[in-house]
């Protein structure tokens, strides 16, 4: 198996101008889950191994994993300006440690480093590699304009939400996988039962990340509990809590959206809504169902080591406790 | 001839959600001179007119053409927010019109956009047009913060200006010419024309820019003259003025650098300086030995129609009032 960190750490950012060059390196150097590149590189290994072709496809998977980490930086980076986001991953962000414009001009040059990593895929892979890496981009950015629109919007439907989680955060795992399943050889059926795979725990997985936000452990989460709930965020739990609420707890939670000076309060008092309404069991129920659709396509693939590590990995996602 | 406006006009961005698409209609809809993508077409028939390739090539030209184009128009997006720049072919700018946070993420998908349009390049030539494409925009980055670094550095030399400028606007010329032609058929030693030819009109143009803010029309010039000297920006006149200078006109220049307030008046004395320096021409004689060197590269393609309007371009750009 590739060491995707060390492949991280081997890129050389030590170029000048220092200015463009630093943030980039210090963002890819700040670690993450790295969940991207690992699925892409497993799933090349679930088709290699099922025998389809030799050990080299592995290896070739590889720059197509740089680039959507690098990719999935870039958006995070380019989010955390539009957001205001001071704090990634314990550190600052680069709008706060440099300023806005670093952070657009060296997020732009990401993006581009992402496409020079796509340049190394194999010639013949190329024009599909790179046709489903800019459509999974395109998801990103209309996802993440919808996540903006439905900001301001009253009303927002559950099957709007999917839509919107589905573009901003499962295309990218679903590509990740079909990517590295694609340069390892794997059929058309293939392909797509790895992009359904994806594209179902990447649901599972952003629907893990609204529970989290308010049931998480503040322990072992990472950031403040009950920030979507201060912010009024749309997510699958308040958009659960109108949809299941009868009209007082809904007069109810229509007053505490008002509020922007008690977040203390708010947050346990909306918590305590979404209790009595039973919005947690109802979001768990909807996550599995996702796993459960992800876990049905690994059944398409050949049965090995990577394959399990698939499975494992889905069963972590919904498991996770940050 | 491919008719390049009709081919932008023909881009569809009616698609969802219309707060990402509208602003990317908008910027590609406020015009320009579409040079880019124009020097791509005329590069391809340049090169089929040669009787290399039959006319196919020109249209298959078309789309880098057009990433080309909209890759252009998504730096300028993208350096309007930075510059904070209000107005940009006489209509407020994307984060003027809409907000920063707008210009950032529809800028981003213009930058995807463009390689959406390369992933159509026929497939034998996407990877050299994609590598090349690649390492344009990254000169282009990398001249962008050169800029900015400038700007804080009280010293800078002509060797490193000229060095910015290549990058930040020579490159692109360049590789809109060397890509039209490659994609055409042309020989490398026709594509080294190409790109040498794109180079010294490039730096030309830039100089030509330089020259124009200061003894433009402002008539015909279409922004306030002296608008770089007002902000003390490190353009070829005040970089040859400094070397020019005799102690005295250097202190004097040196002052009128730290006003801040009486802006008609500094336009006004440091183009004295200049005129008493000389300094207009002797940029005007770099952009001549540019625009020579630019046109000795013609003579190393076939000569046609296509050819003798690239001598045309280059001879219109250097006498250009706008």
């Amino acid at each position: 198996m590739v060491d995707i960190n060390k492949a991280i750490e081997g890129l050389d950012w030590s170029k000048e101008p220092r200015g463009l060059y630093e943030p980039i390196e210090y963002t890819l150097a700040t670690g993450g889950k790295r969940l991207r590149p690992t699925l892409t590189l497993i799933a090349a290994e679930a088709i290699v191994n099922g025998g389809l072709l030799n050990g080299d496809a592995i290896e070739n998977a590889l720059p197509a994993a740089l680039a959507l980490e690098i990719f999935h930086n870039f958006t995070l980076l380019h989010d955390d300006v539009m957001d205001r986001a001071e704090v990634r991953r314990g550190q600052p962000t680069v709008h706060i440690k440099w300023n806005d414009n670093t952070a657009i001009l060296s997020g732009d040059q990401m993006l581009i480093e992402a496409y020079k990593q796509l340049a190394l895929v194999p010639a013949d892979k190329l024009p599909q590699v790179l046709k489903w890496f800019n459509e999974m981009a395109t998801g990103i950015c209309e996802g993440q304009q919808y996540d903006v629109d439905f900001e301001h919007m009253s009303q927002v439907s559950i099957d709007d939400y999917m839509m919107m989680i589905e573009k901003k955060t499962a295309v990218l795992i679903a590509n990740a996988l079909r990517t590295g399943g694609y340069i390892a050889g794997a059929t058309p059926a293939q392909q797509e039962a790895l992009y359904q795979f994806g594209l179902h725990i990447g649901l599972a997985f952003q629907i893990q990340d609204d529970i989290l936000d308010v049931y998480g452990d503040p322990k072992t989460f990472g950031k403040a509990i009950g920030g979507d709930i201060c912010c009024n965020k749309k997510t699958l739990l308040l958009l659960t809590a109108f949809e299941q609420a009868d009209a007082e707890s809904k007069a109810e939670l229509l007053e505490w959206l008002m509020a922007t000076d008690r977040n203390e309060e708010k947050i346990a008092a909306v918590t305590a809504i979404y209790d009595r309404l039973g919005v947690r069991e109802t979001a768990e129920t909807i996550m599995e169902q996702h796993t459960s659709l992800a876990l049905a396509q690994l059944d398409k693939l050949p049965q090995n080591k990577a394959t399990e590590q698939l499975r494992e990995l889905a069963e972590q996602l919904v498991t996770r406790k940050h």
